[in-house]
């Protein structure tokens, strides 16, 4: 399909599509972030497009909740093959919008050997929310997070090792030797594939006073070890604190993985990792748990109950 | 480099990086806009990296200029291979914002076999500046351009067939039979790598009562058709008041090229194509050539005096 056609199927779609720039109808404050996804890096060639599109919008609507704002315009931009699917991406891409709350108001697409997409995400913060950067934690401060650590490393190592893939109807093809760990296979599978923004944990953040926050995309040690550098203070994290459900640590051990390495040195997650007062607690509905706690000294420890490991290096860094 | 070494040696240079999320401080109303900058596509492999980070600000302030606006904030991607010199292409896109006015914000960086890069440019509308489209022109408007056609793809045509490359001191290598040719060569090259965004005459636009822009991407040709379209009418160019500097044609012609065929169907001049009611002229100080008119009938023509020839397929497709 040729870009102009492209355009224009997109705009009867999305009527914010159409010229090179857009004009934006923004109210409150801002916020702005852009991630990419990149074949071979974040997924594997050949992976269906609704599933490129849809973890594009979710990596980057995680980011947008860490600063405690909502989603409100993307630009995306798409260098891909002459086969791929244009119109399933997009048609994709909008679909997350309207799911989110953000709307498509520009894009980039030129062709290319492989599939290398970014978006662009604009948020806003209401005049009731503060921008919550990575650097306000204090020492003292309880350390929390908003969601199960290490269930997408699994869901990646699953992928990656045994061969398991997602269908376009969303079932995984699990191996005779795994048939009893058959739903936490899919799970594990589907939170790395799409992972949930936790906007609504975001909103209730950015409402405090005062609050650290990061989302884990390249594991609990590494981003904890941003937010401590950002805030020069360090950390200590309990390792029998550590969300990852029975059921995976037990699928974890069928297949010879550590599970708290999992927990601390696998990535891409997407859940938020914040540090608050310690008078402080985030509703039991958000379904946040306590992890640790910020320290003075600038180090990122692990306490296993028997030793202090330090964790600040345990995740993945896509320049390595 | 490591992903976090980079973030933290561009944070010392440029403040505004640091967290996966910037806040922006916004007045007036805002634009978007997004364009990439692919190897093997816009740029071949090896190009010097500041050369890259040039071309990728200016063709999107091309597209900020294009809708009347002035640049303020950017977010970048950049996918490259390890032994890419990121350092010196973060450093010229930060200077590239001190230059033309915009803070970078934000952006991602990941590994890559080929270089792939986009910019994500925030702009602003004061409040005596309308946003600028491309589809507001009328049947009987003068068709202006605000700069030479075909430099740019006499540039790349000298790059791609003739091996001349612009080399870091920004000279050319010209070859002998090219010798009485050496200025335009060179300024033929450097248009087509260091195109020069028109933000002073696109600020002078959006103070118009109705204006129509569009910025010479993709060809004359195929960007008049898109204004064309956008706006429901046709249009008619004077080939004889085509803009291409008489040395330009003279080199064309040397080299066995078509300079009419250059200036209606090659792309990358990043000029401003606009349609002006009749009694509106821009200040000659803009530099701006009246090159035909809007008509009724929705064909794009090239008045060539022996023929009117169709020419909105004339420029080059991205996903062709």
């Amino acid at each position: 399909m040729r870009e102009q056609e492209l355009v224009r199927w997109l705009s009867r779609r999305n009527p914010a599509i159409g010229d090179d720039t857009a004009e934006l109808a923004l109210h409150g404050r801002q916020v702005v972030t852009v991630d990419s996804q990149i074949e071979g890096i974040h997924f594997p060639a050949g992976l269906d497009e609704a599933l490129i599109a849809r973890r594009l919008a979710r990596v980057n609507l995680s980011d947008i909740a860490a600063s405690g704002a909502q989603p409100s315009h993307a630009l995306c931009t798409l260098a891909a093959p002459r086969d791929f699917d244009h119109r399933r991406f997009l048609d994709t891409l909008v679909q997350e919008g309207k799911t989110y709350g953000f709307e498509l108001v520009g894009g980039d697409s030129t062709t290319a050997s492989t599939v290398a997409t970014s978006l662009s995400l604009i948020g806003t913060l209401d005049r009731h929310t503060r921008f919550v950067g990575r650097g306000n934690g204090e020492p003292g401060d309880v350390v929390w997070v908003g969601g199960p650590l290490g269930m997408a490393g699994l869901g990646l190592y699953l992928q990656q090792h045994l061969g398991i893939e997602l269908s376009r109807g969303r079932q995984v093809n699990v191996p005779r030797q795994l048939a009893k760990h058959a739903a936490t296979v899919r799970r594990a599978v589907l939170t790395h594939r799409l992972p949930q923004p936790q906007l609504e944990l975001g909103r209730w953040l950015g409402r405090r006073r005062r609050v650290a926050a990061i989302d884990v995309s390249d594991g609990l040690g590494k981003d904890l070890g941003r937010m401590c550098e950002a805030g020069g203070h360090g950390a200590v994290v309990d390792a029998a604190s550590l969300p990852l459900p029975r059921s995976a640590k037990q699928l974890a051990e069928a297949i010879g993985l550590d599970s708290l390495e999992l927990a601390t040195g696998a990535g891409e997650d997407y859940v938020l990792l914040f540090a608050l007062p310690r008078n402080v607690r985030p509703p039991a509905s958000l379904g946040a748990t306590a992890i640790g706690h910020l320290t003075e000294t600038t180090r990122v420890l692990l306490d296993t109950g028997t030793e202090l490991r330090d964790v600040s290096n345990a995740g993945y860094d896509h320049l390595e």
